[in-house]
Formats: C-alpha cells, structure tokens, sequence
C-alpha cells in the first residue's frame, strides 16, 4: 500500500512503519498526510516515544486532496521511536500521496 | 508560550526568536505557522538580516485550523540573523502548533 | 521571473530549471508551489529521471494564494536529474512565492 523510496540503514521498520534512531543525535522529519474529499478534519501528529511532539491538520470541506504538513527537528537516543499517528479522521485513500522522511542531521 | 525541541548549540535566542549564525554556510529553514478559524488571512515571512526572503500565506475562511508553510536554503554568513515575521493578519491561539526549524546544510 | 537563494556547487541548471545529482548519494527535496485564486486545481509533481516520485495538489477556489507542497528524501546516481512538474492547472503568477530546495543528506 504504500512506496519506500530511502531507507538507508534499514532503520525505518516498514512493516510497523516505525522509525528507530540508530544513533543519538538530531534528526529532520517531515510529514505531508494527503486526505480525499471528506466532510472530517483530520490531525495528524509525529510521535517521539508515544509523546506527540509536533502536530498538523486539514480541515477544508470543499477540495478533493488537502495535506496536513509539518516538520522539526527532534533530539533522539539511540532506540528511541518516531512515528506517524491520526489522531482524528481518516485519509480514505489519500495515503498514495502521504509521505514521511527523516534523517540524521548531525550525531550528538 | 512555545517548546523549544532542539537548540543544539543555543544559536537560537528563544527571547528574541531569532537564529544567528554560528559560522558561514548553507542553512535549511522550515516553518509551519498555524492560524485558527479567523476570516483573516496571514502572511508569515522568513526574514534573513532584515530582508523578506520566503513567504507563506493561508487565508481560507472556512477552516479551523490552517497552516502557512514553506522552506528553503539560504546562505548566511556568521553573525547573520533569521526569524519569522508575520507580515499579515494575526494567529490567535495558532502558535500552539505552530513550528520553526533549522540546521546548518553545511559549512562553506 | 525567479531567484536562487543558493546554488553551491551551480548542480541547478536555471535556464532549465533541472537538479543533476553531482555525486550519488540520498538528497532532500522540498517544494512549495503556490497558485493564486482561481477556479482550478493544480497538481505538481517531484520528477527524477521522467518518472514522478511525489505529488502535491492545491484545490481550494476561495483563497487568494494556496500551495501545492510536499517533500522527501530520493536516491539519485551521478547525473540524475530531478525537477518539477506542473502536471495540471496553472500557477498564475503564483512562481513569484514557489520555492524548490534540494541538498545532498549523505553520499553513497
């Protein structure tokens, strides 16, 4: 259902699509969650151990395709997990557009 | 009234909101500023020494919540400063979601 | 009609508006194409060697100004090329706050 364009390292784990930091340091994510025409709000939120630490919405009732975007950077130990979660609504296909990146910026 | 996630090196003065160069180089700017349900529309620039460099804008009158957002490269030299300045309209409570990143692309 | 920020290197050709990879390695792209009011939907797409890797799409026909935008991390070889696509609609004098970035993350 959906594409893995970079993984180098292996350390996104596709079939829990959860990211593991190999190392400590700080790292870039990005997240663009595409939703269909639905009449919901959707909220997205990047998780860092269970905690949502940055938070997106798309709301708009009357285009086809919205994205809830954002980005950050985050401060990880080594094994410490990232990942993507809906908090509210639902995508109804528009996962073929959504992505979802990171990467080590510098090791601490 | 905001989290700082990561400020590796304290080059970013959360007093003023401003980023100042620690050396020459290529930085990567991001930003997402979220505006709540408001029949404004904001313009969010990211200023670099004074001068209006990328802008975003969102002006839907329809949603709860909406983000400007854009990013880029920019070069700067040591000492130069970056922030974000809302050109137009206002966020009325928005901040809460609201993020600004950057990092050092490398040193030239 | 637009501006580099940056061009380390000159792996941006701007009479053609094409990104050639200088060394294999995975790089960030990141675009915001924005579109001014009109009653069309655009949908833009990151393209790597023909083939269009990420979409994005503006369809809102009650706001001023609206962006297409997205962003992800590709693997390119030496020589690879990468731009952007209007795959549908016009952008209106939009360009004037489009912006497309791009760094190398690490070599390979």
């Amino acid at each position: 259902m959906f594409v893995i364009l970079v993984n180098v390292g292996s350390h996104f784990d596709p079939a829990r699509s959860i990211f593991v930091a190999p190392r400590k340091g700080v790292y870039s994510f990005s997240f663009h969650v595409v939703k269909v025409y639905n009449r919901q709000t959707i909220q997205v939120s990047l998780v860092l151990n269970g905690w949502p630490v940055i938070s997106a919405f798309a709301g708009d009732q009357d285009v086809t395709r919205e994205a809830a975007t954002n980005a950050g950077l985050v401060m990880m130990e080594r094994g410490d997990k990232a990942y993507l979660k809906l908090e509210r609504g639902n995508l109804m296909g528009g996962w073929k557009y959504s992505t979802f990146s990171g990467f080590l910026v510098f090791p601490l």
